[in-house]
């Protein structure tokens, strides 16, 4: 089973904490959140600093085969050491500058995507220090995907591992990692993600680069690929300024939980996907131009017909399936918009207003992952709920033990 | 000046209301929300309500050249009729379903873009009704920028209304139309700029196709333009399932106002392109995999070397200059925690730990756009802060008109 969320720093003085907490009680650390690792994003595109975390001693690499991360355990990351993945990335991938690797962009030439994904300050005293201020252990992410050029070397690797009881967890959810490297394998899956669905420029079509430590995608001004006649390429957009199109895309999307006029019932929805009495918190994608609680109106309308007037958001989770960032929120129904309509956008199969009692019974017995059992005490036909892990049950759980239980909502 | 941000419906119920209130203080709107238009966006695919509502006698067209609003003053967008857009736009470019039009997709015809805003229920009786739920006056944005075949149809257009006495307002900033007219300009700007920054299918290099008036992008299978030998395009990523690639584009950022340890200093910094003596809340982009609040405590970090605790998200900001939606939230930093150190960054030139009685009086007499000079009140060389349109003066006024004063925070 997944830990605990990690507990947050608590700042220490009384006033001002006790007023933020009535304000706004507990900050709520949501899973694939937490992450141990200072990203020290600034150092990203400084090849010494990346060459020299690379090839240290105490560095962690955590292995990816199409998505899948190596495990030791559904609960834990396996780590490797640099002599492990040396077959495969080679000696020192980032020997040369970005600006000489841009100038030498060849795009026959495979490249296995390398992340940098930050420093476990917590390890510090195993040595790895740079510029002083920059201490702890370096971890990276390494796609070793059999394929192209690193075919055998990546071939070898992944057996060895295999033949050390290692594996590639397999599927979409990684949702039994424990807390902390959960948040690691977000970080790791979402960059891959991103760098495996970006090879081409959206702004000209031609092939991109993947700089910064998997960070950043540019597109070089020339290409000295054997097959290409031309090596100068037209000019592109995205070498004007800074392009968005350059960095890695995280899309918000809204999930919020939805109260009645009179705060004692809340609104769960099912999709025709979910298992049977399976009902969860709307959601949806947050549209250009909409501020996050215009979004969870709209949203909420479009789905269910009701209509919201007040809303606050709650806590946020990153959710790497592929690049999302779900904003959660509590709305509140206005007196007269409580009435359910599907027919708008037809998304859900059905949607309910629930009592808190019904609800609260549902927490204690009836969750679960999507395609998990619910746990001995669930009675079939009870209503069940998404597991822990998923924001929207930190929504429901939120709701059902504030407003109707007089207690603070969050 | 722009007219103060539109009150939301206010829940009747008190007893909730007050205790949301309570918790969270009044929901801020900002500046670019407050859209007055109903998107339904589950429209969107449909062909015939699109043509119906883009021909219909009362329909509003916003126009755009090169991303520049057409406007009737600094304070209000100017919107024209179907009969003035059709020379540009065709008689019906909704006159065939989607799969039609990606079925007959020519790479190199050019199509102006258009982009569906919504619906303004507010104006139902002026006639047009859609499948008895959907009624208002439809709303869409055009690019009408004089090029490709529609050169002279649009300089024609151009011309005219120059001759009514409207024009394009040219320049970055469209920040003083009143909040509805702004709302409605964001998000046309972002989608248009999403559309004409996007050309090229990111996963395969070929060009795209606009569909869902303007909301979508789609890789078609086949391209029927004279010039390409095998109309057969290599199969595509995007076309199988769900891409994120295929849908508009938005950036989540942080912008936060920092608070000392015992609540009584906020933090300013200033980067270098900014006017002396001004000074903002530090802000940047969230990263993949990071809750809004792990991206606050890493950019202030990073930025200014305070360390933050406690996080809490006060508002939401679209931004369309290009695609961003500022997250603005309010950080407390740790007992000891709070020496500044601006060399990690270093994209601020400084950062200063003010009194909220300092702030107090930059938010009363020293607060301007960046190319504006500050009201009659101000003394040289007085602090500067942004204006009541930015997201950043809400959180700052949020902070000195709660910890210092002894009043709710928000």
């Amino acid at each position: 089973m997944p830990k605990p969320v990690p507990a947050l720093p608590e700042p220490a003085h009384a006033t001002v904490d006790s007023m933020l907490s009535r304000k706004f009680g507990k900050e709520v650390a949501n899973y694939f959140s937490g992450s141990p690792l200072n990203r020290v994003s600034f150092l990203r595109p400084d090849h010494a600093f990346l060459s020299s975390a690379l090839r240290h001693p105490s560095t962690a690499f955590v292995l990816f085969n199409e998505l899948d991360p190596l495990v030791s355990s559904p609960h834990s990351l396996a780590t490797v050491s640099y002599s492990d993945v040396k077959p495969v990335i080679g000696e020192d991938p980032f020997a040369s500058s970005e600006e000489e690797v841009i100038k030498a962009y060849n795009s026959s030439t495979y490249l296995p995507q390398i992340i940098f994904l930050g420093l476990d300050e917590r390890k510090g005293k195993e040595g790895f220090v740079y510029k002083e201020h920059y201490k702890g252990q370096p971890w990276f992410a390494v796609d070793v995907t059999p394929k192209e050029s690193v075919k055998d070397a990546a071939e070898k690797l992944v057996e060895g591992m295999k033949a050390k009881g290692l594996d590639f967890q397999k599927g979409r959810m990684n949702m039994d990692l424990e807390a902390q490297d959960a948040a690691i394998y977000a970080e790791a899956r979402h960059l891959l993600d991103w760098n495996a669905r970006n090879p081409f420029c959206a702004a000209c079509g031609y092939p991109t680069l993947s700089i910064n430590a998997g960070f950043k995608r540019t597109c070089p001004p020339k290409d000295v690929a054997p097959s290409i006649q031309n090596p100068e390429r037209p000019p592109c957009a995205t070498r004007k300024g800074i392009s968005n199109l350059c960095f890695p895309r995280t899309d918000p999307t809204v999930i919020m939980a939805v109260v009645s006029a009179d705060g004692q019932r809340i609104l769960l929805g099912r999709s025709k996907r979910f298992p049977p009495a399976w009902y969860s918190t709307l959601a949806g994608f947050l549209e250009p131009a909409e501020s996050v609680e215009e979004a969870v109106r709209r949203e909420v309308w479009e789905e269910s017909g009701i209509h919201l007037g007040r809303v606050v958001i709650h806590s946020t989770q990153p959710w790497p399936y592929p690049a999302n960032l779900m904003i959660g929120a509590i709305g509140q129904a206005i007196p007269g918009g409580e009435e359910i309509h599907l027919g708008h956008d037809a998304e859900l199969e059905d949607a309910k207003w629930y009592t808190a009692e019904e609800v609260r019974e549902a927490l204690r017995v009836g969750t679960s992952g999507l395609g998990e059992e619910p746990g001995p005490d669930y009675k079939e036909g009870g209503l069940r709920l998404p597991p822990k892990t998923a924001i929207a049950n930190q929504l429901i759980s939120a709701v059902v033990n504030g407003f109707a239980s007089g207690s603070p909502m969050i």
